[in-house]
């Protein structure tokens, strides 16, 4: 089976996390990505876990496979130069820098556009490219408090709390390559390339869900809440003898059944629990705490069996070993082996996008620093080491 | 402008969040999109919040704008006979069953493909079309749990606790997409068309970051940590008088004039903060306590315009009636309004894509329930009104 992106040429300037999880899939789905970092390789290369023998970025590592390495200041006249020639036959330029940068560097879509008038040119940003705070840098952490995800994330009684991973930078780089596929199928129609502009304080604000209009049409201003839902009762994250579980049971059949599970019939005839509404309106604390008096008595792998075949939502809270070594992450491919030159075997997360006819795959492991300036720009050997001493490369 | 999906026929069986987030995509940008609800609506038209003078669901509404709303009973003959002559000429099909229900309810990917050989097939689900528990019910709590989130979210000393709005179903639904625009691109060269397979519980552990290679590669298995990054320092969330910000000082220059900022030149000199490892590794607890200190004295707007003027990350962790109204959202176009012909004027999220040659909009409120079932179907009064008394509508 081919790929769906095989025969494209993409040109990616970007470093770090949003932008470099957006070429990725251009990698994994076929594409020819030729990554440009600077001289001495982009800034992630730092970013642990580092392997002791070779140095190498595990960081790094998973979210540039696929991808070929090379290196350009494009701050010098002849790097600027090999740019240019390098976009000219480009389908897609991807970039992350904060906005107004590509201008300063005289490689903005303007610029871009007049060497190749069709290119799809895609920016992923902290705040985007335009709007009134378009200039300022931005972690993920940032993104996350501003776009209102910390204030509905943590326990009532505690301080707001970050998404543990870097969750604005992922998503606005799978949002970004939505936008990437929107302007393929556009392009392939028309001829006509674009410009993709993705900002992550955009991103998690469009996460927020029924927040919003709970805001706009209800009048209430929601706030974090923990693991209880307020529309379904019980739901919840419950401890038990070796860690948790998280369950719900989301109707009345089901709390039947729940009921009877955990030995408490009498919850049947209790009026406070009668339908979903009053069992959210009861939960806290007597439900709660009964529910919490049972989960206690058992394993969480006991407690998933029994809701498994009562039929009843439950899972345990996995930490990322268990959600390695998970048999369904197994079976569906969710953990890849890599080769690499230097650090051997790497073992990294898989294809999330399962394509009957053109699936992704991990084909080639992350380059070295530059592995593939000679290839891309078409140099030899001593050209290239002239390059490198005059701090093109 | 044109819109990209324009002329585009999309069936619409998905239900609640992660299915119809991605053909909300597909009708913001331009496909004719036609939602199949069971008879008498899907259950997200009872979910909060309800407008009281028309009973119309704001959760709904949000994620169904631009949408065609029909009703159909898929389990009377009459009704599956209608279905299938429906697909017949469709581009799209998107469902969000659990896995080994559409075969039950005979519209499989096989079976449609038999009717329609160049369809494209999405299906989005808790555990995907195949693997030990692709059978298993699953609420975003219970892939946020399993795919290794939870475990990775909150405070060191606290229980793990949830992403508060459900992250799991709306970035299945942003992958989702991502697979029908790879699928579109590949039907527009070849022809043919494919099944998409995305679960939720691969979903999050998509999004774990280093995490996985940390263990894989470093061997050690990360555990929450609050606000406070492992690699960086300072990296946190503060309380200041009226909130907190986040707020993140990413190297030595950086420090440098933080330090100055809150009038601490002596950490300059001071050995367990001369670079950023040794920041990391001492962070906890002088420098902390110091920041802290210093914070409690500013409102978060100060911190704000004080940190933008250094150039330092920072941001207000903002509620969500902050994020709606603040300019820089409003400035994008983040949230926009819609016309409802019961509910009156909605104001909702909106489209997160900037794309500069064929961008998204919002132009059709969502719909009543089977308001289009005459137009969609080419039904009269007379038959729509025998279909409904058959049960069929």
């Amino acid at each position: 089976m081919g790929k769906v992106f095989e025969g494209l040429k993409v040109v990616d300037l970007t470093t770090a996390l949003n932008g470099p999880f957006c070429t990725m899939f251009l990698g994994d789905y076929g594409a020819d990505v030729i990554k440009i970092e600077p001289v001495g390789g982009e800034q992630s290369r730092s970013w642990g876990p580092i392997d002791e023998k070779s140095g190498e970025s595990g960081f790094y590592g998973f979210v540039n496979r696929n991808k070929k390495g090379c290196t350009l200041n494009l701050k010098s006249e002849k790097g600027l130069e090999m740019f240019y020639e390098l976009v000219k036959d480009a389908d897609v330029l991807v970039e992350n820098y904060r906005g107004g940068v590509t201008e300063r560097l005289k490689i903005d879509y303007d610029t871009i556009k007049k060497i190749n008038p069709n290119i799809i040119y895609a920016s992923g940003s902290g705040f985007g490219q335009y709007g009134p705070i378009t200039h300022r840098p931005c972690y993920d952490i940032v993104a996350q408090a501003m776009g209102g995800m910390l204030n509905l994330t943590g326990f009532k009684e505690n301080d707001p709390v970050k998404v543990g991973p870097s969750v604005a930078d992922h998503v606005a780089g799978i949002y970004l390559m939505v936008g990437v596929g929107m302007a393929l199928y556009h392009r392939e129609k028309t001829g006509e390339g674009q410009h993709i502009d993705v900002s992550m304080f955009d991103v998690i604000f469009s996460l927020l869900e029924n927040a919003i209009v709970n805001y706009t049409m209800g009048g209430f201003i929601p706030e974090r809440n923990g693991n209880v839902d307020p529309s379904i009762a019980p739901f919840d994250v419950y401890a038990c003898k070796d860690g948790f579980v998280a369950l719900g049971v989301g109707n009345d059949k089901l709390f039947n059944k729940f009921a009877n599970i955990i030995g408490h019939q009498e919850l049947l005839e209790d009026e406070r629990y009668k339908d979903n509404v009053s069992r959210c309106d009861n939960y806290i604390p007597d439900l709660q705490n009964l529910i919490r008096e049972w989960c206690a008595d058992y394993t969480k792998s006991e407690i998933e069996d029994i809701m498994d075949e009562a039929g009843i939502p439950c899972g345990p809270v996995l930490n990322v070993k268990e959600a390695i070594e998970h048999p369904h992450i197994q079976a569906r491919d969710m953990m890849v082996h890599c080769e690499h030159p230097t650090v051997g075997d790497m073992y990294f997360q898989g294809c999330v996008i399962k394509l009957s006819e053109t699936p992704g795959e991990v084909e080639t492991a992350p380059p070295l620093v530059g592995q593939h300036n000679r290839e891309v720009f078409g140099l030899s050997e001593e050209e290239e080491k002239a390059l490198i001493e005059e701090g093109v490369l």
